[in-house]
């Protein structure tokens, strides 16, 4: 009964796999090895884009910092929900990446809206040399609360982000949970719909810890590459990355892992439905936020189920005060656990 | 035949299997999970330093950068050799990571003496505002030439730098390497010497990517975990970083691994100093830097011989003209790769 | 008719005067001369802080970015308005200078409550190392929209910030403005309140370009320094910035200057309110936002008065639409051109 | 008997009557005023160059960091003198403002040779993402030792920076000084010879604080701008810049200023000799680096002469022990203040 996160599950089994079977003879490091050729042929093929500049990182928060900084300038501000991962969780790397830019939060909730894009950058730019300038769009598909984008919303973002000569990214932790839920393809929910660069997450999604950082138009790659070096997170014994990514995105093995979670993540929401919890935002993906009894809550702890409360406190106060948690369903979750744990509610 | 470099061999087939053992079922993410309590536990245990603050990353250059930066103030200055590795292959991570101190050169060669880094920071830190501030020394063990300071060396450069109030660090990317050479114990060779702060190292010496810095003063732990997170290097799925350090110090399989390592340079440097090649410096640990003719370089790529060469061109020139080149050992490189490069020669 | 800035107005005379003066023979340089040494006595003296550490910069931006970069670390966030100079008008200065720092904006309005900080300050710092980390609270005194701290305002703010061990900064680039409408003595609006830092303003109330840094806690002295020369804000011929902060603060030019600033907005207001404009916010110091119909604004325009508007467009639009706009008065308006100036309406 | 420094002195009266001049009425902030623009045309004149982009600063530091930063990537290492001011007065301010580039000293001496400096570039950039990138080139005309490149030695310089696509920097706090030396036109010792920007000093040769940095490509002047700004270097009250750089080049007054100094130092360099003094290098300009005995030092000191002693202690050792010291003349230096010094001899 583990909700607490999808980085909490263990790998894939053929990744694991994958590493064993890498670990053989000498090869050359820092990424000139076959693992990590096979890869980068394997992102773009996924990706529909044979000329992307692919680079993999072992985490999430520098595949965002790093993409963020190769298309920012320090001056500028980079626009943003304010959930986003890169302004709440990653203890201001996007700021120490760039050199100092500004995060500008956009609208109030997790989905960004073109309306709410527009007027958060005609609010800046504005100023001359006083104010920062505009800079890059982030976007976090699966949302930091669960919500999905359609590709046709995507599109209309990057419609705004175009008219000002904005670029996009998009941070793709759950992308493949997206990707399950739209039903799209990867070229539709990116460079189609006119995302500029992917951090394309495995880690959360079955992977011990990569990501590849896909720029579309490939004259970002050689400063990302010494951004990356700079930065410590170019590996010298580069196939045990190149290995991960090469084995997530064999056979779809990417995309099985995510309709796990999501599938687990359905059932898990239906049962929840059952009891009268009501959610937060209706869950899409592999990620739940929903209200549950502060009695419900203490009944589930002390029966082990692990997951994060957004509210509380927990030990005291009105038993049927609703508190606000978060269940996130990874590829390994059973349905016997999810129904063992809707057992207690 | 690869003696490119230790990052270029396998990994130890222990840690792969404590990577492929660790793998089940949830466990709480960034650090709170058992194989990473323990792996703190041995690397205690084997510095003899329980109070120790030891953080896990996967790079060495993410190691060296953080604890450098988490020691200095960017206003300052930091000691090193002209071939230190943060110097010379990290693409300015230091300058980075420490908000742009300086790096001073110490002396002409790869073992810093105490007379040089005493004229070194005697130089500096003497002009009140105006000059950088004087900030920690750096040394490398084993050198990046090859070289191992013995105890007492680093003692005599700690004096030095307690005389200044300054922190000493210690690169061990080959520490393991260099405990085999001088048979000391790691609390002998850093905290009862007087350095501060080691990265140690486990990349090179047998693990896919892991290393601990650890500060022997525990004050230093919670900046460098902001620093940490800050930078990208606090992975999610941290049971991965536990694990290969748990396999790597348990029942001596690192000692093992650099004592297998040591050997083998040392059964290569005997076969050289036959055939007449001259070293830069005496092979002490698993690094060669040797001489050969253009001619004996030619014929060894062309039998596929796999090595960095220092000097060049290598195709053309006088057939006996004497280029150097390095050999590194790893671990895995077996007698017979050697004996069959040295029949070549 | 010039209302576009207290920045725009000449110096007072007795400001040149004392640059003229001061430039006799040579004087040691980088501040160890008579004129700095003078200044910093009477920012001490004017302040009732003996052992205050004073710093002399030429810029506003510079004034707050060092002394809040003193006060922070990069995973830190600084909580202000969201229309503070800092976070608007400083081109991300803050965030070059604090190495990456971020700000967190505080409540709707240009003056902040203590309600609204401690919910911002409850809202951060509770991931671990995963958000940002509480750091400094900065108020602009004069606000940006014209508005002035209470003393008994500021100290509730203080309050909240001491509750967290957090260091409290005074924008203070119109301090002396707001001392004339306040009655306060520095003491009071500061450190008596328990302002940790104030950015004394000497150039927006007639000075060519001198502000003081002053922090009541001298042992932040040392690092401003080592800040400011890193930021190339130490001036040689440091004697100019002395004789300007000197002569500023002798016999009381500075509250004079601040006085005549305040009673020219006074006269200005009083007028606007006849002739039936709104104001934004009720007009405390020298600093005036109103509302002006469109056909107001372009017969101001076309007779060749200056100020910013806010709204727009000019030229076209119902005539009486009303547009805000923003006038400030500095020491140097005269009755008659106020006068000429409402005429017109 | 000041000889400290050419920042020790009293500004031209010419400059301090325009400061006084231009005290009148309300100007446009921010450079948007009469005398900066006739500033950036006259040093535009002085350099033959009508295209170039023309930005004031009040610090030699400020106009080197912000326009190396400029010319930089943080990934790039920046060619100096080890004596480089850059390097050793600024506090790493370089290192600052670039983002944590790093500096590589070229040659053993104050002037850059051609050979010395193509040394150090093809020891650098040799490392793919590794090392550090090749970055600027920055040499000092008058060099801090008193040297003056002599216009084809710049030229040579030159050449080699092309040689290798980098651009090259000028940092010319006392460029008047060398002009007067060579009887070159500043195009022809700038971009006539091939160099790129330069940091044109005022502050040493008689203004309170102005600097011009001047890009002879235009398309720099935006970058620059952002800098500027978000280092807190842009002054609001601007035309306190501009009526200065516009006084010191009006009817030649810097030149003769510089004359003044130069003509200074060659009779005090005179005297020197005569007493037999050995110059560290040959005195070309306005600065002397010369040997006199410890005796001759205590003499001087006794009688209230000021300047830098470089070797020491003054007070204890062999009264015949040659000690190294430097002297400046400034503009203001009078001839009866050299005899009288030189009278002490």
């Amino acid at each position: 009964m583990f909700f607490a996160s999808d980085n909490a599950g263990p790998a894939l089994p053929q990744v694991m796999q994958a590493l064993v079977d890498c670990n053989a003879g000498h090869v050359m490091p820092y990424g000139a090895d076959a693992h990590t050729a096979e890869a980068v042929r394997l992102v773009r093929e996924a990706f529909e884009a044979p000329e992307a500049s692919v680079h993999l990182v072992a985490t999430g928060t520098a595949a965002n910092a790093l993409a963020l900084a190769t298309l920012s300038q320090p001056w500028e501000t980079i626009f943003c929900t304010p959930v986003a991962h890169i302004h709440e969780d990653e203890c201001n790397a996007p700021e120490f990446y760039t050199g100092g830019a500004k995060l500008t939060l956009v609208g109030a909730g997790h989905k960004m809206t073109p309306d709410a894009l527009r007027k958060a950058i005609e609010a800046e730019g504005t100023r001359g040399v006083h104010g920062p300038q505009r800079g890059p769009v982030s976007i976090t598909q699966v949302t930091e609360k669960g919500g999905v984008y359609a590709v046709p919303e995507i599109a209309a973002l990057a419609e705004v982000t175009k008219a000002y000569g904005l670029p996009l990214h998009l941070d793709g932790a759950r992308f493949a949970n997206a990707l399950v839920t739209t039903n799209a393809s990867p070229a539709e929910m990116t460079w189609r719909a006119g995302v500029d660069v992917v951090s394309f997450g495995g880690t959360k999604n079955g992977c011990p810890g990569i990501e590849a950082v896909v720029f579309f138009d490939p004259a970002h790659g050689q400063e990302f590459e010494l951004r990356r070096k700079r930065g410590g997170h170019l590996f010298s014994k580069h196939r045990y990355l190149g290995a991960q990514m090469e084995a997530y995105l064999k056979d779809g093995l990417w995309l099985d892992a995510a309709r796990k979670a999501n599938r687990a993540a359905g059932r898990l929401a239906e049962g929840l439905r059952k009891v009268g919890s009501e959610f937060l935002a209706e869950p899409e993906a592999n990620v739940i936020f929903a209200h549950l009894t502060r009695a419900q809550h203490q009944a589930l702890h002390a029966d082990g189920a692990v997951y994060y409360l957004m509210d509380g406190p927990l030990e005291t106060g009105p038993a049927d005060e609703k508190l606000l948690c978060r269940f996130v369903c990874d590829w390994s979750i059973s349905d016997e656990q999810i129904d063992t744990f809707l057992a207690l509610l």
